[in-house]
């Protein structure tokens, strides 16, 4: 009938054309793929690479006119589209000595993993946080939050994280909303430092506590205890033959996500760990804290060292091989792929 | 600082391009706006003006063919994406008598709206469900599922419904499987029709149920139920000033959503109401069954009657008027935003 | 040393006892049992023996006057306890043409079962529900409700139900608030009959409810509906080995318990069913609504017929027989032992 | 009508008594209380009088013959029934140097709070984890269980805890089962000390774990972390006017309470504390940790110091001072209240 009737049919998709009307049946297969097909690519970005590129733009622009002095990491094969994966953005931000990145919020939730240099602090809901290499810093959905950087017992450096936010998702489904702190470029701190962790971070809870919203009611989960957790469980040779020792951050309210759209972890692979291929539906990026080795993604072969950063596309095969004790943080849409029933993951070899 | 950097920061850009870097200062006011900027614009469709294409498609191609015969709606900012919103899909789909869809299953989840003709069923997971105008009928993530149209009482009617599925979404989150079922065209029929319903229909459950998946463990919301209760508020005078009645449908294991990815509402506005506005994040498809009235979205003003279909993009302002008593089914994303955490609404005037 | 210490034991033990303590070491074996040991007996009661008993109650003391003219059923092993099992009340419950049972509440949550006659109704929380013979109706916790008798379509019968009330289970934990309503004998009525059930007993829920409590929103399942479903599912051969085909009545906002302290049960079994038997450790109340058969209940034999009682306490093996089509409600704790985390059951044979 | 039909009243009740029934008219009040009447009355133990007792038994039976050799403390009110409230059970348990408490598992839930001495350890599940004063452990329902005394450091001490459990309730529930450790005295350590809470501990939890039961996976919250806490909120300022600091120790994987049937807190009250009056409908066992001041209970006055025991009964108006800054913990039958939707408090003054 396909011949036959090939004219007749071009032209009934040309009359529906001013209709806003068109044909299933030619684009149905790429609509409902067999299997993901993703647009993204495997790429890697190594740290020593890019760190004179942040450094320059620390002298082209302050903190202050940039709001967040970021360099984005696109995924290449999405160029323009500020996005590591069709869902996910990444970047890198650096905060100088004497800086402040002005208070703001929104409804994009954001997670800071330090990478670089000490000194700096967030400031989340009234409550500052001093930033360390490994800490992970979340600020949640429409909480006023402010960088800054005024060093620590007398050492003054740059800072780097990475930030992870769900800006695609926000935009994709018209959710966003923003405001610049009118009061000042920096919030006033209203409660001292581990406040939020007095309550929320000892296995204990305020007796009456009413949260809300979703997110994580402790800010900060220092490096100093997951590093401490991590390593326990390797001396008791836990080691999944796929991800070695993985451990999620989670929200101690709920045992959930600490973040409702983004799901973060921290990962050990003992020294000469080689592991075996999986594959997940959700895109995932990795950033290494400590040690070094070898990531195969796809038909890619990543030589990751300390603060490198890479992105694993949805379905890619993934393994790691650790040429020394590894340290890697990752975060992902996960909690997306569940709250939707579409997470699929399937452990290889 | 910017004039006297503007030719070093255009280096810094075209120098770190290659790297798949780029400064967020420029982009950000766009990717986290004041408010939602959705390129979504509001759409209205006339059955009338639309069922003579699809009249003209049954004869052009088969239902097997064709494995759906769908005429997509799209969004008209939205072209060649076979997408209503950003995030949602919407399509009229035609079976004339005789005819088979044959049996496939994918990760997207589908709702069938049934708008005009009787004779048509389908079979989901091995249960036939008959469709009457007015139905709401679901298809899970992952479910076999064909229809067929075999007519009914002797009637044989073209039958045309509208579907709704996540299928942007599963896109947007690489997250798409599909498979055709190699057994044959339809899948056979294993256990008869109502047995789902008298399993989860009846406020009751199955003493030990081992419910796998999100979705409703009942496949078809029979209109004359649904119907009768909307009938039953109204005469009781329980009118919202923004909605009506307004309905949703749920999945009675989880008093949630009866779609993970969907959320399904049927509505009701009494002869004479004028609604005030109100407007959400969450963009929405209508579908009139009953009556006929006005529609204001944002700018737009639309004259609807039975059968007619329009949609609501996020944040647009939305304010009906009924003419006659007025029925309509309409679906959205909001469980996605709810899951986000990223919905908002408001009622205002 | 048990020997040689025994003096100096006891003179502990006399020592002690002033000072509210006592040694643990004597009765731990029977405080920590190696299985359930409970003082309750199984017992049956045969409703035509019953009855004339109820009828002379009804000649002796009137509705208002009593309250509630009922006629407890007590576990014959826990005389004075008012108690069916250590943590359940049944009780029967009359209502003649013209009474009104006055309205009050109380933290004790009340299921009925209506097993004889026509004509009366509850009103729960402003909403009257017609009370038929096999519908089950409940009065959540802290809900002003009355029951009334004043005909049906001129049908003017003593009506019967089953009570069955946590009562012991609020007593234990001390809990118990009751009020008398000051307004009147029957609160008014400010919602159709029906009204409940528009709003949540179609698979549907109003899109902004603000459910408080954890009751079911609706107060009345009724038979009609209940057996249906049941017919449907045996009609499919969904027999099980051991329960035939049975239902537990659901909270459609939540997918729970109709009651958060007590399960509510409506099962069938197929003339010639010969059931394989099970234990577990919530008490059941058992009502026959149609046919007859034999309960084996630990080493009781009871034979029943349409309204007879009977109580199979925790632990007991249980099995049935069938001799005609049987339909039986059951009421039992096992919302408390799940939430606890101590039910435990057995499918033996 | 009640005098004139006394007589036939009292034949009717004498008839239906061989029946098994009883009026409910005659025990309604009883039975539906306006208001908590619980049997329980207030009661304080003074370490410092109890404790010689405590080293007499320790001379008068091993803690292997014993099993556990504990001193229960009894509701003055209850004697006998080996229950410090209606629903909970409290025990001071002494273990000597040297001794093993062997290995069981049962049904009921417990929780250790330590009060005197160190070098003694619990063992849960394969992993052992050392106690120390101030410290609060669980055994969950249903896990191999013992204790020993090694001392630790070389210190070698009688230690003494307060043994919380929900023994009445599994009682009144029908539904306790218990085992002895067939294989020995002291179950298998499987893995190492602290492995729990490098799990579950960090405010991170293993990526894919699979958590049965309904108790904390951490066995021990240490009272290093909870003291700093209650420190760093006194500090704070963030004073309840009723509870002065008040955290509840919450299961890490879910958010709620540490032990499914019994919530556990600690409070600080600062020095010159004069707390207002509440009462809840759970009873409340209270230990003190640190400090001295006064709990007025009911018509009770309490002075306490450090390691004294009181119980507060449901609804008993209960007020704190404090002469010194306070630590204490507390347990009570809270989960189950809420499970069963009757918690009631109220904020007094």
């Amino acid at each position: 009938m396909q011949q036959q009737y090939g004219q007749e049919r071009q032209k009934l998709y040309d009359d529906i054309r001013p209709q806003h009307l068109t044909p299933l049946w030619e684009v149905l297969h790429a609509l409902v793929p067999p299997q993901p097909m993703t647009p993204c690519v495997p790429a890697f970005w190594r740290y020593r690479d890019i760190r004179p590129y942040l450094m320059a733009a620390g002298k082209l622009i302050t903190a202050e006119e940039a709001v967040r002095r970021v360099l984005i990491l696109e995924n290449p094969a999405l160029p323009g589209r500020s996005a590591i994966t069709q869902s996910l953005y990444a970047g890198l931000q650096l905060i100088l000595p004497g800086e402040v990145a002005p208070s703001h919020r929104h409804v994009q939730s954001a997670l800071r993993f330090v990478i670089d240099g000490k000194g700096a602090y967030t400031t989340v809901a009234g409550e500052r946080t001093t930033m360390h290499p490994g800490d992970f810093i979340i600020t949640p959905s429409w909480t006023w939050h402010d960088h800054g950087n005024e060093g620590i017992d007398g050492v003054s450096e740059p800072v780097v994280w990475l930030d992870g936010l769900d800006i695609p998702m926000v935009r994709f489904f018209d959710a966003g909303f923003a405001e610049n702190d009118a009061v000042g470029k920096s919030q006033p701190v209203s409660r001292p430092e581990g406040s939020s962790h007095a309550r929320f971070g000892a296995n204990m809870a305020p007796v009456r506590h009413d949260r809300k919203g979703l997110a994580s009611p402790i800010f900060s989960y220092p490096y100093s205890r997951t590093r401490e957790a991590l390593h326990t469980l390797a001396r008791e040779q836990d080691i999944d033959a796929w991800e070695g020792v993985k451990l999620k951050y989670i929200n101690p309210a709920t045992g959930g996500w600490a973040i409702p759209t983004l799901a973060t972890f921290m990962q050990f692979l003992p020294k000469g760990f080689a592991g075996k291929r999986s594959r997940s539906t959700d895109g995932t990026v990795y950033c290494v804290t400590e040690g070094a080795g070898i990531a195969h993604v796809g038909n890619e072969r990543f030589s990751f060292g300390p603060q490198d950063i890479f992105v694993v596309p949805s379905w890619a095969p993934l393994s790691f091989e650790a040429h020394q004790d590894v340290v890697m943080f990752s975060y992902s849409d996960r909690p997306v792929h569940e709250a939707l029933g579409i997470l699929r993951e399937e452990f290889l070899d």
